[in-house]
């Protein structure tokens, strides 16, 4: 197996337009068109046994949620299908259609094959660009970094499924049918020096974003929003926090704002949308971490690595 | 399995926006930009012995072809991989990158997976439309049929590497690195009332033609342009045309053009290319075959249909 970290390095020799930004962005910008593409393996980024419905509702939400980190506006997906048994198929073209619909999304083309082994779902998101389009880069010391959205609950939901398939409730759903925040990333976008969308893990996204900011960005673990669910299944100790800033799957979105800006930001945030600040960014590199002021060493893992 | 037109039929009454050309249309229209996916899976749309260069080269141009249907301009692609081993990886990358600047095509973004089972690997080719960008859907009786690019050549390659995966020549070529006509596609684009790519075979593609712009199209198979190479390993009798009309993977341009307008045409074609005149429309349905103006049976087999 190749190291994808490899992989992606000789990829980005390949990707030296401007519009492909280094491929350190989970999407490229072309004219006014922002353009991503997320693959899905059932059984591997999903459940074998999760609905396909949901898996429908998890490809469109994985892919638009770097659309929402840009601040853009879906117009359309191509979806690239590996064709199985019908009953499936069926269930995942209802799925698709109520998510496509949910998102004002157009279906505009794409290809369907026939192949053994898990069934590999591609799809490529086209979004139209708003008067910003941030990418990770431009967040500075001073900044106070923001979360809007979920953080935890896909992985307690997951946790929850893995020792009960059955298992059911709002953060099963978290895990099975996460939404991506269109409304609140073209609010956020505005404003934001730096936004990406937390898939990986808070702790280890938020590392990238300093990376490409060359800033040091320090996160209170008591400042970190959980869910009523969350807090129900797993406590809201600092071992609950770390998991919930470690588990990933979140598709929340992570800003720096500079000072002042979350007024105007929250004014045209979505009834119900709620902006956390966790942290702030200051002169440095890395990540650390304190919970309520007091240090706390960083995890082992800060979140879904790929392959080294 | 689902069949696969029944899948791409419900997939259709999803895609509704104009944008989508019903999904009839190898490629979605999105104001300037002519948007298209493709789908390979190791060893079942290619022979799992094919060297990984030439996988890369085999995806590139497959999805380029749609645009050069198209008339369009490629702009760039994102890339859906699956990872396998480093050395094939390795090769297949320096395949993309040198299949990439051929077109002068930018690698824009993509998405990178580890999963078992076959390699599946999707493109998104994005291309600037041209002044026109043709669909199945405008030929017209009286229209004249024509055809730039290798007819049969494939097919025969891949007769070949079955027979003897060491087999090597341009037929193999042919199979393993076929080319997007992109610069032939711009010339016709700009004149044809129908165009599209030969990818599943002559005949199964021009019957999709012909249904989509209601008319019926007559081929002359001894009209059909064989290269050399195809004829000496297959001869040039009916039996070797009627190989050539269904084999699948040329991707050769096919074109309804009006009376007059291949002269045109001609003189902006690139140096090399030759346009031949197959057949023509006239008022019906469907295709019939001739042969020097012999009628011929239509073969049971028109190409690679859909599962069904």
């Amino acid at each position: 197996m190749t190291s994808e970290l490899d992989f992606i390095a000789a990829l980005r020799a390949l990707a030296t337009a401007p519009e492909a930004r280094g491929l350190k962005d989970d999407a490229a910008l072309l004219g006014r068109l922002v353009l991503t593409h997320d693959m899905i393996a059932q059984g591997v980024h999903t459940l074998a046994t999760d609905p396909p419905e949901s898996v429908a509702a998890k490809l469109v939400a994985v892919t638009l949620s770097d659309l929402a980190a840009k601040g853009a506006t879906p117009v359309g997906v191509l979806l690239g299908y590996c064709l199985g048994d019908g009953e499936w198929d069926r269930r995942f073209l209802a799925g698709l259609g109520e998510a496509l619909a949910h998102y004002d999304c157009k279906l505009l083309g794409g290809d369907t094959i026939a192949v053994p082994g898990p069934r590999v779902l591609g799809l490529t998101a086209i979004g139209e660009a708003g008067d910003r389009t941030p990418d990770r880069s431009g967040a500075r010391a001073g900044d106070g970094l923001w979360l809007i959205g979920p953080l935890g609950d896909s992985a307690a939901g997951l946790a929850m499924l893995l020792a009960d398939p059955a298992a059911t409730g709002p953060l099963v759903d978290a895990y099975q049918r996460p939404r991506a925040l269109i409304a609140e990333g073209r609010a956020l976008a505005l404003h934001a020096g730096a936004m990406m969308d937390v898939s990986d893990g808070l702790l280890i996204d938020a590392r990238r974003l300093a990376a490409a900011s060359r800033v040091r960005i320090d996160i209170d673990l008591a400042a970190l929003p959980l869910s009523p669910a969350f807090i129900a299944a797993r406590g809201d100790d600092r071992t609950a926090r770390l998991f919930a800033a470690t588990g990933g799957d979140d598709y929340a979105l992570l800003a720096a704002l500079p000072p002042g800006a979350e007024q105007i930001v929250t004014k045209s945030l979505p009834s119900g949308a709620q902006m956390t600040r966790i942290g702030r960014l200051v002169a440095g590199a890395g990540i650390a971490l304190n919970d309520a002021g007091e240090p706390v060493d960083l995890p082992e893992h800060l979140g879904h690595e790929h392959h080294a």
